[in-house]
């Protein structure tokens, strides 16, 4: 044993250390592909706060770096160990220590699954809107530390809406409690949001309070197919522009379409350049679904499949559900996640679809088109070298096509080491600066995830 | 002429800057009494981002205190004068930039009054909700300042929600972009919010994009009489339990209900202990009405008052819109603003009665019900010194016991001034040292603002 692991192992339990490399392995990496990743000196699955805290304080001493991690779902490297690392999993700090259906919030641990706390939540008549598609295993902590999304977010927001206040470990060990269980509160600087997306580079969460919601009514949705991206991009707009606000509204290209039909499942119609697909779960449902009906058809629609109840409205939504497991059948993937105002979202897919021809490549696209979240998946063979770079050049127009049209290089996915060199781009280098001196006021001997977000 | 307005007037249009005692001293507080004021050496009016740059370039230059004002209709002294300082007084930049329905959002100056944006945005089929009292005269900078609140915070949420991104030029002079156009983005640490409620201690806002929603229906609202603050307390609690989510959850307290009928004009039941008025704004609202009048006499309303339509609610409402002017009537007022967790709302009233008998003083609160936001008034005789002391010590202890709570000293107003002790009680020492540094980190100086917020 090294001095790092008997220090540690002072202040853990036993099997709360791990450092046989074969089990270190399998924590060097979320699932983000092509980022690289160290190998960990050691994993520590720590129990409490004050374990959790002896390793920081252990990390400090010894200037080691801490990488923390969640369920490693993560698509930007964020979780990445670096060489000689502590990984610190949060994992099996998984207590749902609250569940308060007249404040509307629950206090968790970090390592509670999205979907446990969903179910919880339900079981109180409550809901935790953020969705991301990997709900079923990824963390809370994870969800804050990359500031989490999902297809919730038109109607519902992202994570950083619902984290009322953090227990967090500093790289020196104290314990700082930010934010308020009160449904107000504008006492002191707001770091809890500050923390929210620094994807660990800050501190690390040990408690979360959370805003929950009343669970709304069953999701009442329809599709529409469109002739072109653009005709979708303008129905879309003036969905919003006429006041509607949907629980969903996704858009599929035609390229996502085709391989959730050769998945073999769907059905849908080879001619669709761009399905859209747009939910309400509101009382006026029904109604507000034929209205945005008869808005798809004006703007072009070739056919509007309105459900009928809620289980044909799930068979719609799962076209959406198979699009990324289809796309993936396709080759090697690099999934982008570039947001622009919803204006723009036409020219963004055009221009995707462009950049795609240009490079010989083919890239399916899902959008969060409520939010002009799109989801570019560029798909390559990764045994062919050129192939490759050209798969990493079109990855990179489509951000740089993203910040042209007003966007960001991330709408819920974060930086992580993905699109760290892309950060600067997008924010300029004032921000750059603050960014990087507040990194340092929280951490000052640089071992919180270091190389990771900025 | 000194040395700084010299200095000052070399960058600016003439008229923009003003030294005259007679002028200056309007501009040395804000709305909050009891809070010490200083004289300004000179009141800059800037039209420009370049006029705001070159202001706070001449003041790092010379070290002179700039203190950024909105309206000054803010109630914790943050925008207060301290002596020899720069007043930068936000008003003249007002322009609305943009007013975007499709993509939901306005881009504003800083100076734009709130109603203002809130007439322009309903032009639009839109709404920009939060709504404080002083809505006809505040101004957006203030509003971000402050992180103000309003009526609207149980269903709407406040300011600092509806902030996406700022420009604000800091206090080298400096401008620095925060944020985004799109409805979501993780791109960096999140500075806007950092921002928001930040009492011009970090940087002056001169752009903000904001987030809108289409406009609601008009709301429909009940009253309901209660017995006791534990009774209406009870029925908040229910209310929000059984998934009902109101447009505005106000309670009154018997001091206020007496006081608004003391102005003549409501014929409120003086035998009321609390007031609840409960407003629905969703296509259901009649149901929901209905349905929320039910458990308000469950929980031992002695009368519900529902109205049948938008004239009648208006009616209702105005007894809330009353209460502030009626309770000043009553002697000079300290007004506090302590929230808690919402199922503490009934203690917190009972807590401020027993303050307000064991000092010998009158008390009367309103409240945010929903959002568990109490202001409790304390009314006194600002010449008599010894009772003065009293309303003092009835204010602090206010604080006290919404803290024991587990509240915050402050839901919406700020810290300013007013509070500035007590915000080390509720943040701890953990959190005052980082705030301090992040403080440090945008303003080494020391200024901004200085003395104000933390």
């Amino acid at each position: 044993m090294s001095d790092l692991t008997d220090r540690l192992a002072e202040g853990l339990p036993p099997g709360a250390l791990a450092v046989d490399p074969d089990v270190t392995a399998a924590y060097r990496h979320d699932m983000a592909d092509f980022c690289p990743a160290g190998t960990p000196a050691v994993v520590v699955f720590p129990e409490t706060v004050e374990q959790v805290q002896h390793v920081l304080r252990t990390a400090t001493a010894l200037r080691v770096p801490v990488v923390p991690q969640g369920a490693r779902t993560g698509l930007s490297g964020a979780a990445n160990a670096v060489d000689g690392c502590i990984v610190l999993s949060m994992v099996k700090m998984n207590r749902i220590l609250e569940l308060d259906p007249v404040n509307r919030l629950a206090v968790v641990e970090p390592g509670v699954v999205n979907a446990e706390l969903s179910r919880a939540a339900a079981a109180s008549g409550l809901v935790y809107p953020p969705d991301p598609s990997s709900w079923e295993s990824c963390t809370i902590g994870g969800n804050i530390g990359t500031g989490a999304g999902g297809l919730c977010c038109v109607k519902y927001g992202v994570t950083s809406e619902y984290v009322l206040g953090l227990d967090v470990v500093l790289a020196d060990g104290r314990l700082l409690s930010t934010g308020r269980r009160t449904a107000k509160g504008v006492a002191g600087y707001d770091l809890t949001r500050l923390l929210v997306g620094s994807e660990g580079t800050l501190g690390v969460v040990v408690r979360a309070v959370l805003a929950l919601r009343p669970a709304p009514a069953p999701q009442l949705a329809l599709a529409a197919e469109f002739p072109s991206a653009a005709a979708a991009g303008a129905a879309v707009c003036e969905v919003m522009a006429r006041g509607f606000t949907p629980s969903l509204m996704e858009l599929m290209d035609a390229v996502s379409v085709r391989a959730v039909n050769d998945l073999g499942r769907m059905g849908l119609p080879e001619s669709t350049q761009a399905l859209l697909l747009v939910a309400f779960d509101g009382p006026d449902r029904a109604a507000e679904l034929a209205a945005v009906g008869e808005l798809c058809r004006a703007a072009g629609a070739s056919e509007v499949v309105p459900a009928e109840d809620q289980a044909e409205s799930e068979l719609l939504l799962e076209a959406r559900r198979q699009a990324l497991p289809a796309l993936d059948r396709l080759g090697t993937t690099m999934i982008d996640d570039v947001a622009v105002p919803r204006s723009r979202l036409a020219e963004m897919l055009d221009g995707v679809a462009a950049i795609a021809e240009r490079h010989g490549l083919t890239i399916g696209v899902v959008s969060h088109a409520g939010d002009g979240n799109t989801h570019p998946i560029v798909i390559f063979d990764a045994a062919d070298a050129e192939q490759s770079a050209r798969a990493q050049r079109s990855f990179d127009e489509i951000m740089a096509l993203g910040l042209e049209l007003g966007g960001t290089i991330t709408g819920e996915h974060g930086v992580g080491l993905l699109k760290r060199e892309w950060l600067a781009r997008e924010l300029g280098p004032v921000a750059m600066d603050l960014q990087r001196q507040l990194k340092a006021v929280f951490d000052p001997l640089g071992i919180l995830n270091p190389g990771k977000a900025i």
